[in-house]
């Protein structure tokens, strides 16, 4: 058994885990409020929310400075374009190694500031190319215990599929175990998605009860290659559209005039 | 606006908010980990999700006692009674005044403790004359800031109907505003429901913008009388179920011997 607290503190961290029912994606917030302008940053914003999202940073009294996500995502439309367009001043943030549009690129090692808090990049490949995982920073004036925006690359007792987008079971498992399970064992684990209604877990936790990633790696990927999921619905749309932070460019739109 | 962390901490507590999509119904798992038996309980558990709450507190080693409600509701039917059957020494529990059956009932200014936390019982009634609050205990040796479940008393800019079950609107304005809306600003509020994706508010947040309950008591009443929801689906199913655990007494079902 793991024993572990549930929810990270720091005087200074607003956080809110935000969840989007359609395709069961968590959305997360976090801002510095000891810092005067309490900047904030949304983790993978879906579209069909971003009005909910954009009330609760005004309500809270936080300014919006980046939109971040953690890979190119297959099943729904990411809501960062759509906030780029309603909210001044804010950018869009994703790997360098995922392809896509966004303002801003962050490779492995970089560090996103917010105020006196700040996220750590870990490149975490395998669920497709570009998978980052974000985790809060090290050290005592940051969040206690640390927590880990994985993405798909580690879910709640499973993790994403690897058999597109440049997905690798093989590369999965090594990210998985050399930067999430790397990490002190109370860190929480914040992942993409939950389809059982779990909100959190921790590193322990899976590193102890995660039926696929406790395997050795061959293992891991013979259960990788035999999922036999179908073909998700929305990927023909959500990918187009997220490589280009959720909106079409208008000026290629051939319907329209320039 | 109003500045505030969201999430509580103390090093005896894990705490665990489960979801259950179909009825979005929040369920809390709270549990004591200094304490030897690592003593939990769960906060308005679901039939549906039973087993994935079984799971997570075996895996966390956790010792389940209690399994309880804020109310009898309408929409789900509770978990609390197959949690019994399933798991040795449970006792389920609701306020007195629901009139339901369980083993253990509670009232106002009563405390419920799980190893060295305990929850304090606040009378909340308006949505159904039985509604309870349950809040973290006071004091530094409890988690700070205090977390209030409060059912369907007060929801995340909302708050439950009151048009059947014993319901009030004048009632529950009173019973919000002398019991919620009295503890500190930085008090967390986990709702038994929410229908946006949100996960968790403040006291002071709903204080500052819940649609309803910022109202004067005239507007509030007006506002609830003029909702024109629909009878609830499940409540013909639900709330007899409840009224007994979730399950019907299999000695009274002419369909069995005695
Ligand atoms: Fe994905
Ligand atoms: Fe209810």
């Amino acid at each position: 058994t793991t024993s572990s607290s549930s929810s990270s503190s720091s005087s200074n961290l607003l956080f809110r885990q935000l969840f989007e029912k359609e395709s069961s994606t968590y959305t997360y917030l976090l801002a510095d409020l000891t810092h005067p302008d309490k900047p904030a940053l949304l983790v993978d914003p879906v579209d069909k929310t971003v009005d909910r999202d954009i009330s609760i940073v005004e309500e809270l009294g936080l300014k919006l400075i980046y939109a971040i996500n953690t890979h190119v995502h297959a099943d729904h439309v990411t809501g960062t374009g759509l906030l780029k367009s309603k909210v001044e001043g804010v950018k869009s943030m994703i790997s360098k190694a995922s392809n896509s549009k966004a303002d801003l690129f962050v490779e492995h090692g970089d560090k996103i500031q917010i105020g006196n808090l700040f996220l750590e990049v870990r490149a975490t490949p395998g669920h497709t190319a570009g998978c980052v995982t974000y985790v809060t920073g090290d050290g005592l004036d940051q969040p206690q215990p640390r927590m880990a925006f994985t993405g798909d690359a580690l879910l709640i007792r499973g993790c994403g599929r690897t058999d597109f987008q440049g997905g690798s079971s093989s590369q999965l498992y090594k990210s998985v175990h050399s930067q999430i399970f790397s990490l002190p064992k109370d860190t929480l684990v914040y992942p993409a998605h939950d389809y059982k209604g779990f909100t959190v877990s921790t590193v322990g936790e899976e590193m102890l009860y995660n039926p696929r990633l406790t395997k050795d790696e061959e293992t891991f990927k013979n259960i990788m290659e035999n999922l036999q999921l179908s073909y998700p619905k929305m990927i023909d749309v959500a990918v187009p559209a997220n490589m280009v932070c959720g909106l079409q460019d208008v000026t290629k739109d051939p319907t329209k005039p320039l």
